[in-house]
């Protein structure tokens, strides 16, 4: 029986409010150049008072030695093992979710690229010279308004970042198994848009079509005059989280990718603004309608990316200021932890396990007096892996009977 | 693989002895109201000795967050995954091995409640106003005089607890596949017998008839004079420890449910006593006569679940005083640990790993001086599946043969 699985067999209702405060990208390193971590760092005088009364401990998001993305890191959070079929997050379910499109079950997603190829058709430039962001939006717009009324289906398009862009197929009955339309080469032509299993058959005749349409509006664009279509895929099937563990499950999140993890899990995405002041404001003024409370701060995560050891700092130093209102609140359980590492010294995700600092009547109080990377290697939770974290929090709330007699 | 299966295939025999001592329910918590735990308030030199001696560890009983009940909780001490199916043993079985019943592999048990139904046949009381057990033991025995001669096989009723009796049916190819008969309603009557698969469809037919018989035999009851029936199960069946791993196991517990445990995994079961100094008489007179001893103390677990924390400190330093004479009968390898936790502030079974204590002459001397929670933590043993435990104490006593070349 696989873990989430026997937790549902398990959940029972109660009255305990979970708080799972998500800093993402809070693990860091400490290396012979930078000999703190940014969370031993900052002043965090409520995280520190937690954490002392309190237990630490230490999760592992896919296995020892992978680094997550961030959908991965998360379905962990929410009890999913991130490696099984089930859990796969498709490149272009990502990308729609990322650019904050709502979307159901049944659609469709891929990621394009905008592309150049010359008179004979053959591929000069997979990226179409990186246009700005702007020309993407011009020539969205121009291919979009070609695809009114095709046979099968709707197709959408959504400009991305420079050449990206998202394209969505909506209808009836259209599965995401088609391959990728990039040949991964120049010099020749992009590969035609086919099923890779009968199950896609639809799908891939819906998106020819469009493609053809998209083709001919922007053939006369000087650089972005073909595109490139991959990682069909459709929103996973996964078990939500409010029937799996029978409660009220909130997602506060300020960026669109976390909305849109938390909607795919069936939490209810709460609309609030991106820094830890107003997402509380939000968790506030929601705080009777849910049990479970997905909090996702993403500043620490940008600060590992940019490599900032100051503005990491800062972002911990905020959102420690911030705590109290959130304890006013009084959630049984709190679990503050992250997704992943981004360790400032590396400019990106890692590997490296995530500390976790939980806080709850029976927590065990260990020794560990300060929320840290290296504390936490001594914390009573010990090191365990991601997706059995929520099983954890699921106890602490009451809200698991016990197994067998 | 399964881990038992890998271990079986690496098992030979060796002369190193193995003693399992299990403190039900040792485990414990540090609270702000409970500033140390029970362990770490005993006086307990000899296993402080141990400790310094040897080598802690902690162990989770089911999975992370999940709280086990005492079968799981035995069956992963004795190698068995217990979220795994045919480790499940349903409330019939335990219910029967806790009054002590003798099992065969083909009985089916059901838990059995008296209850009362108006002249309608409308239950009125599910639980027959909780009779004295005196008075179940009588009703037990009239209702018992009406099952000779049954079509199909033997019924069998022993008394419990007030309402509560168990119902054995015995015979050729009788499955568990019967669904209850208790519709946890008032104002409707019981339901009838049902097989819940073919296989169950012979027990339902003789489960029938005897139920006939023995409502017709107490109908003239105040109160018990109907019955209820849940869970009817078999034993499960398990590979048995002695043919798995080529070693003679003997049991020694003083209370039913744990002896029952141990003799559905195989072991001999020795006739013993209920406190350490009388399991320690029988293990000393059979010690020739076993190569694994699986001693259990039940006195710990039932001071938590009473919340009294200085029965608990009692039981433990009853325990250590006792220790001397089990070290003077020389095992190689001894293991003091628990089912499950059972903290005080909670008097109930929790989630919490359990300590382990590891005696042996390769334990790795960690730099742990007293056996408690906290030292657990940072012991050689690490943190780890309490299905896992086995495999050590076998490695440790010379009996794992090297996996490959």
């Amino acid at each position: 029986m696989r873990h989430h699985e026997l937790l549902a067999r398990l959940a029972q209702p109660a009255e305990g409010k979970i708080v799972l405060l998500v800093l993402d990208g809070v693990g860091d390193l400490r290396t012979a150049a930078q000999f703190r971590t940014p969370l031993e760092a900052a002043r965090t005088p409520v995280l520190d008072e937690l954490a002392a009364t309190g237990a630490l401990g230490r999760i592992v998001p896919v296995a020892t030695g992978v680094t997550p993305g961030s959908g991965p890191g998360h379905l962990a959070l929410f009890g999913y093992d991130p490696a099984s079929p089930e859990a796969d997050i498709g490149r272009g379910i990502l990308e729609a979710l990322g650019l904050g499109l709502e979307l159901a079950p049944g659609d469709v997603a891929a990621r394009g690229n905008y592309a150049t190829a010359d008179a004979a058709g053959n591929l000069t430039d997979r990226r179409a010279g990186r246009i700005p962001s702007e020309e993407c939006r011009r020539v969205t717009a121009r291919a979009a308004a070609a695809l009114a009324d095709l046979p099968g289906g709707r197709v959408e398009l959504v400009p991305g970042e420079a050449h990206r862009f998202v394209l969505l197929a909506r209808g009836e009955g259209l599965g995401a198994e088609v391959a990728d339309t990039d040949p991964q080469a120049l010099g020749v032509p992009p590969l035609p848009v086919q099923a890779s299993a009968p199950a896609g058959a639809a799908t891939a005749a819906l998106v020819a079509a469009a493609v053809a349409r998209i083709e001919a509006a922007i053939a006369d664009e000087p650089k972005a005059n073909r595109v490139l279509l991959r990682g069909f895929s459709r929103l996973p099937d996964l078990p939500a989280l409010p029937e799996l563990y029978r409660m009220r499950c909130g997602a506060f999140a300020g960026y669109p990718l976390y909305r849109g993890v938390a909607s795919a899990c069936g939490m209810e995405v709460v609309p609030c603004g991106k820094r830890i002041g107003e997402i509380l404001d939000a968790v506030a003024a929601a705080w009777e309608r849910f049990d479970f409370f997905f909090l996702h701060v993403k500043q620490t995560d940008q600060a590992g990316e940019d490599g900032d050891f100051d503005a990491k700092v800062a972002a911990l130093e905020e959102v420690d200021a911030a705590l109290p209102r959130l304890l006013a609140l009084r959630p049984t359980v709190l679990a503050v932890t992250g997704d992943h590492s981004t360790p400032v010294p590396m400019k990106a995700h890692s590997w490296h396990p995530v500390p976790l600092l939980l806080h709850a009547p029976l927590a065990f109080v260990d020794d560990c007096r300060s929320f840290g990377e290296s504390a936490a290697i001594g914390g009573h939770l010990g090191t365990f892996p991601s997706r059995e974290l929520l099983g954890l929090l699921l106890a602490h709330a009451g809200r698991l009977q016990k197994f067998g007699a």
